[in-house]
């Protein structure tokens, strides 16, 4: 029979999608050019030429069954061993070969890392404003979601909220810095007080807190941010990294999650992953994939354009006398709209062909989200038409 | 808290995996050449040479966003269409691009697949013998698998077994032809027969019973052997396939689920595994994998050695004695073992450097598995070694 959970979801189709088919469409109309499309996190800078290069050379440097064949399950032995040393050499914690497990970027980490350290019915939590697919993510393990109140002052954890919502049923926290959708990184002084609270609170509860950092951001960060590495800061932690945002290659669904060698059972992590495979058909990455990501490890595209996007519209956002707080990384920025009700601004501002994303599905209300991962003529283009939409709709 | 689930699983590997293992180190020792490893189902002959061509072709015609960029989550609309087409073509089943799913091989079109058609605690009936993984696949879903005993006579299908395990919960009934381990395709008349009393308990219980069909060896089929498409006979069937084996390409885990057009909410089965891929974080095979696949659609490697293998062992297997059914395709024999007890079995003829796989955990006892996806001449020369074993340890 025809499961009702998955066929009632498909009536529930994603705001972010709905509105990038909106201006996909709008697109058709009056050219794609003249649509100010700031919906989807899509990356617009090229793969580095060594990732293609490397897709080529391997083609003809290995025979087909080492190219093609299967890689063990927790991904090609020689590729997890040099993601080790590269995040070793970088982050000084000493990973090996062991604590990496292969996965399709960092939606399939998550999906693993939660399934090794949560039972069904334990809680998970997130903080506001959050990554919307976290729903399914984590409710679809069985493990169930719960979101904790968003600190607007400057985007860090709201403690105070945490705190309230802390209890003995949370086996993870969840956490994404550089942030989607705020653009904010967690700062130093934020990360060693997660970690002193979650350390106080495995002692008081007996058992382990994981904490689970969605990282596909981590090397988007722009000058003068405090965005430390995450696992530093707490033992029990499971990076899960996308190459998606890095290298451009959001279509090649490459990523791992790295287990913090002082974890728990830190040896007996990516066997489970292993076993967690075996039950959604996950079966590693591509092989050719893999490797040509090993050999673009310490790569990234030309990621400055991001940062160039983000002044503009940052510093228009100010002069038309938003409330936003200065994005440290990713391509997103997320401004206080100028009425209560986000969804009524973001409409208002659609008769611009402005096309921004309302807050509510990332869990506050009254904020939007622009993805400027566009090109900057185009940001550049867009800002008289953003000071025209404010001066003639609110007056400003 | 770790999960005890998936950390107990750790502690039951596979006896394929070890055995393989064993062939490995044992072949450190006396040379691999002289080890006759007939443990793994990993394809031994290259990948057509169009494949490689594809993929250095996609790197310079295509620019970066278009060639690396994020797929719809179905996967890539023309790459659908293609595979639609080609179906169509060579089954007469009018598939359209909406009834095809992109999935990272089989493994993942049957989780998705079981997941689009149970709920938790629904069984799923599959017939031994059967491939293991099948009970982490379907059990980890949620749903149960249970397991109706061989027709040891020929290996298709034991309808009287089948008639007194099929019951109302029962929501799918999942086969694979031609069969891993038994290399056996279900004739026409065993599918007509499958589909005519599906339709029956359809009919009698009031709801639908969905076909999973697992396809990783239609292209495997040997000279004479009756081994139609199964969606032919059923229309609530769903197909899983996967290039690993016709294209030699198990590492880059490409495939496809393909909904008959005249299914139960066949338009809908699609986009349900859309949200089923959202909670398990599968989003796509690799972007470039898809496209080089589409331009080899209609190809596969050279897949003829594996008939070669197939009647070198069957001969030899008849010559001495053994009980065997002749494969219809796939690259497995499945012979009864010459004594009761198949592990024994398959443990003296390890002293002889042959390495089979015995049947117990396929669901079967008394048999044993060879995979001849080797070398021919390597095959060849196992021929003698089996008929000393044979005769120094049964005396034959």
């Amino acid at each position: 029979m025809i499961s009702k959970k998955f066929k009632d979801m498909c009536n529930t189709p994603s705001v972010i999608r709905a509105l990038a088919g909106y201006a996909n469409e709008r697109g058709k109309e009056i050219g794609y050019e003249n649509v100010f499309d700031y919906t989807l996190g899509n990356p617009s800078v090229p793969v580095p030429e060594e990732f293609n290069k490397a897709l080529r050379d391997l083609t003809a440097e290995l025979p087909s069954s080492a190219l093609h064949g299967y890689s063990p399950n927790p991904g090609n032995p020689e590729v997890r061993s040099i993601i080790a040393e590269s995040l070793k050499r970088r982050f000084g914690i000493p990973y090996e070969q062991k604590h990496i497990f292969m996965t399709s970027a960092a939606a399939s980490a998550l999906a693993h890392a939660v399934r090794c350290v949560t039972e069904p019915g334990d809680e998970v939590l997130t903080f506001a404003p959050f990554f919307p697919e976290y729903n399914p993510y984590i409710n679809q393990s069985g493990a169930v979601l719960k979101v904790v109140p968003a600190n607007t002052e400057d985007f860090q954890i709201n403690f105070e909220a945490f705190e309230e919502m802390m209890n003995e049923k949370v086996q993870a926290v969840l956490i994404n810095t550089p942030n989607n959708p705020s653009g904010i990184a967690y700062s130093s002084a934020t990360l060693k007080k997660l970690a002193d609270f979650l350390y106080a609170k495995q002692e008081e509860y007996g058992h382990e807190i994981f904490l689970i950092s969605d990282e596909p951001y981590r090397e988007i960060v722009f000058k003068g941010a405090d965005a430390p590495y995450v696992s530093t800061f707490y033992d029990n932690t499971i990076s899960c990294y996308s190459y998606s945002k890095s290298l451009s290659i959001p279509g090649e669904r490459i990523g791992y999650v790295a287990v913090n060698p002082k974890a728990k059972d830190a040896d007996m992590l990516v066997p489970m992953c292993v076993q967690v495979s075996r039950g959604i058909g996950h079966n590693c990455p591509s092989s050719i994939i893999q490797m040509a990501t090993a050999r673009c490890v310490d790569m990234t595209s030309d990621l400055s354009v991001y940062e160039t996007n983000m002044n503009l519209l940052y510093d228009e956002f100010v002069k038309l006398g938003f409330t936003v707080v200065k994005p440290g990384g990713t391509f997103y920025i997320f401004p206080k709209a100028l009425e209560d009700d986000a969804v009524a601004f973001c409409e208002k501002a659609k008769k611009y062909d402005l096309i921004f994303v309302p807050s509510d599905s990332f869990g506050v209300p009254g904020y939007f989200r622009a993805a400027y991962c566009i090109d900057t003529e185009k940001v550049k283009r867009s800002l008289p038409v953003l000071e025209k939409f404010v001066k003639e709709v609110y007056g400003k």
